[in-house]
C-alpha cells in the first residue's frame, strides 16, 4: 500500500481525501468551501473539456459567455427557480467602493440572465433553434463541502438551448443525456444509469430532469450529469416569444444541461486503488511514463539513446514522457507516477538493453510484464485501448454485483446499512412516500431508469400499487 | 459601405460599436458595465486560448485553478496592492442567507490567493521554479465601459510564478513578454511595440512592467499585454520562503503576467474595415466560407455535388463552411460573411461548373478573382498564409507613417490633437511631468521601448536633460 493512503476498507472517506492529496489534485483554499485545483487536477479537467466540447460542436452547439453577476430582480422572475436557488447564493452589495441600487447574485446557475439576452435575439422560427454552451464557474454557498464533489465555487458547462416546439427541446433534452452518458462511459469508462428524477427532485424551474447516475467503490450513487426540459418557463419569465411559420407569436421552449469539475469526483472514486488515483487512458493528458534505470554515467547515456529511437515515432501516436530527474531514485518514481495514476508505466535499465525487453506496468490491474522493444509502440497502443475498455467492464461488473431487487422494506434497510448498492424498488410515485423513504433510511430516489420495465407491484414504502421499479440509493 | 456600419472617417467610435454589432460579436447586458460575448466573439477568444494556451505550455507553464474570492485581508497585505486594486473591486457580503463574518473581494487579479496557497506548495529550491497559469474571469469596477476594451467582467489568463532568484524572474518577465509579441504579431497580425512601463504606470505591487503597445486605426495606442516582475513584493507579504541549496531560507521571487479578452477589441480596432470585421486567417475558426449559388434545383443539386468533389481534401488542411440555406439569397449571404469577418469566401454557380472556375474574395483587400478549380485547394491555403502576412506588413506600415520624432511641446500638442499617432519624445524620467503632460494633453507614456537608443537630448515637458526617448501617445 502506498503512504499515507489510508485503505478503502478501513475508512472510505479518509482514502478519497488521501488519493487526491497523494496525486496533488486539489486542496483546501483559505475561502471558506472553496478549492484550489492544482495542476494535475485541472489537467484532467482540460481532458474532459477537450472531449466534451468536441462533442457539444459534433452536435450543433457554439460557445458564449454570460456575465457573473444576476441581479436580483432577475432570479425572481421564475417562481420556483428562485425557490430553489436564491438561498445558496453569494451577494454582491458593493462596487467601486460604493452600495450597489441593487445587489448582484454570483450565478449559481444562468438561465435568468441567459434569457433576458435570448429576449433581444430570438424573433422569428428562423432564429431557432439556438444552441449555446458556457463554460465558467459558478458559485453556491455549501455548508458541508468536500472536494471536487461539493464545494461553494466549481467550474462546469451549462448549454443553454432554445426551440420552436416542445418536441424539438424534449429531442435536445434527451440527446444531451445521451451525450452525457457517452462521454462518462467512453471517455471516463463510468458506467452510469440514465433516467428520469422523481418531480421533487427535478431541477428548479424545469418541467422535467434526466440524468445519469453512476455508483463509487462504496455503492453509494453519485449524480454525474443532468438535462432538463425547461418548457415555456423561462420563456413566459423573460417574455421571450417568436413568430412562427404561420405569423402568430408563441413563447420559446426551452433546455439546459450541466456537467461540472463533480466529475472529477466521480472518476476518482470509480477506479482508484489503495494505491492512489487510476486514470483511464482517455482521461490522462499523459498515459505513458517512461522511467530509466541507471547507476553510472555511461548507462545513462546508454539508455537514454535507446529511449531516443524507441520513442522516435511516439509524438503522433501519443503522449508520454520520460522522467529523466537525477535527483530521485527509480523507486521514488515509480511511487510518485503510481499515486498520480499514469495508466502505463514503462522502466528500462542497461539490463534491458541487453535482452531488447522492457518491463511494462498496467496502472489498473498493477500487472508488471516484460516485454519486447520490437513492436512497442503498436504494443502500447493496444494495452491504452484494453484498459479503457477494462476498467469499464470492471465498474460495470462492481455496478450489477451491487444492485438488487427488493420488495420488503426491512429487507431494504438492513442491506443498504450493510453494504451500500443500488435496490430496484416499486414506489407509488407519490412525494410524500419519498420523502418517508429519505427519513427513515437516508436514500432517495436516484432516478427512473429509461429501460425500467413495465411491472405490477406494490410500493416499498407504503405497500401501494405501482407499475414499475425506480433506482433507490445512498447518494453523494 | 455595409448597412448599418458608420465609415471611420465619420465617426471612429461608432464605426467600432457598429463592427461589433454587425459581426454579433458582443451585446452589452443588463448587468451594467458587463458585456455579453455572442458565439462570433467567443470563436475568436476560443482561437487565442488555443493558440496562447500551446505557446504557455511549451515554455513548461502548466494551468491550474484558483478561488475566485478574495477574503478583504488578504487584499491588505501588500500595501501598494490593495491601494491599486481595492476601490475597484466587487464585495461579497452575504452568502448563503447570511451576513459573512470577513467581506470577499471577487478577484480583480489573484496574486494573493495564489501567493497565499503558494506558501504552502514551496519549501525547498527543489519545488521551484513554479509556473502555474489560470484561465479566469475576473471583476474590475469601471466607470466607463466599452464592449471587450473596458468592461466590469472580462476573461483573461494569468501567469503567476515563482523562482529562486531575481534573475530567473526577470527571465521568465522577459520570456513571456516575447510570447505574448510572438502571439500579437504572428497570430493576430498586430504589431506592437515592447518596453517598459514607467514608474506611474506599473502593476500595483511590481518592481517593474513591461508591455506590449499596439497602435489602433485612429492612432491611438492600446496596452495589449503586460508582464510583471514582482520581486519578493509577494513572498514576503504572505511569507513564503524556501530553503536554497546552501540550506538557507530566502523569499521566493515572483512575476505575473496577463491578456484578456481586451485582445479582441485590438484586434478589431487594427484590420477592420468600412464593411465591418477583417480577421486574420489565424484568428478565424472557420477561415473559409462557400456560397453556392443557383436557380433551379437541378443547378442546385449540380453545384453542391461539384462542391463535394472540390472539398473533398479540406477537412485536414483547413475549416470550411458551405452555406447552403436557401431561404437567404447569395447577396445577403456575401454581406453576412463579409461583416462576420471570414478571410476568404468562394463562390461558385452553374457557369463556373462549365468554366472549371470558381470565384475567391479576399476579405483584407476585397478583392475578387476567378481562379481555377484546379490546385483549388493549394491556391487557398497560399491565399490565407499571405493574408497573414499581407495584414501584419499593412499594420505595421500603418504605424510607421504614423509614429514621429518630436521635440518641441507645442508641436507635439498641435499633431496630437490633428492626428494622433506615437510621439518619441524625450522625458526627465521624473512622476511629475509625466502628471503634467497627461493633464495638459490628454496624452501618457505608453512605455520605455526596449529598442530606444541612448540619446542626449531634452525632456519635451521640463527641457531638462533626459538620455532616451520614450513613446507617448493616447491610449485607450
Amino acid at each position: 500500500m502506498a503512504k499515507g493512503i489510508t485503505k478503502r476498507s478501513v475508512d472510505y472517506s479518509r482514502w478519497y481525501t488521501d488519493v487526491i492529496a497523494a496525486a496533488q489534485l486539489a486542496d483546501h483554499s483559505p475561502v471558506k468551501g472553496c478549492m484550489v485545483i492544482r495542476p494535475t487536477g485541472y489537467a484532467i479537467w482540460e481532458q474532459m473539456q477537450t472531449a466534451l466540447d468536441k462533442l457539444f460542436k459534433e452536435t450543433g452547439h457554439v460557445n458564449a459567455y454570460f456575465p457573473c453577476f444576476i441581479p436580483e430582480h432577475f432570479m425572481k422572475k421564475e417562481a420556483e427557480h428562485v425557490k430553489g436557488f436564491a438561498p445558496e447564493c453569494a451577494v454582491v452589495t458593493h462596487g467601486g467602493g460604493k452600495k450597489l441600487e441593487e445587489p448582484l447574485f454570483i450565478r449559481p446557475t444562468s438561465e435568468t440572465i441567459i434569457w433576458a439576452m435570448y429576449k433581444d435575439w430570438i424573433q422569428s422560427y428562423r432564429d431557432l433553434p439556438l444552441l449555446i454552451n458556457q463554460w465558467a464557474n459558478v458559485v453556491r454557498w455549501e455548508m458541508r463541502t468536500r472536494l471536487f464533489l461539493r464545494t461553494t465555487e466549481f467550474l462546469w458547462q451549462e448549454g443553454h438551448t432554445a426551440h420552436a416546439t416542445y418536441e424539438e427541446a424534449e429531442a435536445e433534452t434527451k440527446q444531451m443525456l445521451e451525450v452525457y452518458r457517452t462521454f462518462a462511459e467512453e471517455y471516463m469508462a463510468v458506467p452510469v444509469i440514465t433516467g428520469k428524477k422523481t418531480e421533487r427532485e427535478k431541477f428548479a424551474g424545469a418541467l422535467h430532469t434526466y440524468c445519469i447516475e453512476a455508483m463509487m467503490q462504496d455503492a453509494k450513487a453519485l449524480q454525474a450529469g443532468t438535462s432538463h426540459n425547461l418548457g415555456q418557463n423561462f420563456a413566459k419569465a423573460f417574455d421571450v416569444t417568436f413568430q412562427n411559420e404561420a405569423g402568430e407569436l408563441e413563447s420559446v421552449w426551452a433546455t439546459s444541461w450541466g456537467v461540472s469539475t463533480r466529475l472529477i469526483g466521480a472518476l476518482i472514486m470509480t477506479h482508484s486503488d489503495d494505491n492512489g488515483l487510476v486514470l483511464p487512458p482517455k482521461m490522462a493528458a499523459v498515459p505513458v511514463v517512461i522511467v530509466p534505470i541507471w547507476k553510472s554515467d555511461e548507462e545513462m547515456d546508454a539508455v537514454l539513446k535507446r529511449l531516443d529511437v524507441l520513442t522516435r515515432n511516439w509524438k503522433d501516436k501519443f503522449n508520454f514522457k520520460i522522467d529523466d530527474r537525477n535527483n530521485l531514485r527509480p523507486g521514488r518514481k515509480f511511487n510518485e507516477w503510481e499515486k498520480k495514476g499514469i495508466p502505463i508505466r514503462l522502466e528500462v535499465g542497461p539490463r534491458d538493453l541487453e535482452t531488447n525487453e522492457i518491463v511494462l506496468v498496467r496502472r489498473d490491474t498493477c500487472e508488471k510484464t516484460r516485454v519486447s522493444q520490437d513492436n512497442l509502440t503498436e504494443r502500447i497502443i493496444s494495452t491504452l485501448e484494453s484498459m479503457q475498455v477494462d476498467m469499464f467492464k470492471k465498474a460495470l461488473a462492481f455496478r450489477r454485483s451491487n444492485t438488487h431487487k427488493v420488495d420488503d422494506y426491512d429487507e431494504f434497510k438492513e442491506r443498504i446499512d450493510a453494504a451500500g448498492g443500488f435496490y430496484l424498488v416499486h414506489w407509488n410515485g407519490q412525494t410524500a412516500s419519498e420523502e418517508k423513504l429519505q427519513e427513515e433510511t437516508k436514500a432517495t430516489i436516484r432516478c427512473i431508469p429509461f429501460d425500467a420495465p413495465e411491472e405490477t407491484g406494490k410500493c416499498l414504502i407504503t405497500g401501494q400499487p405501482s407499475t414499475r421499479r425506480v433506482i433507490v440509493a445512498r447518494a453523494y
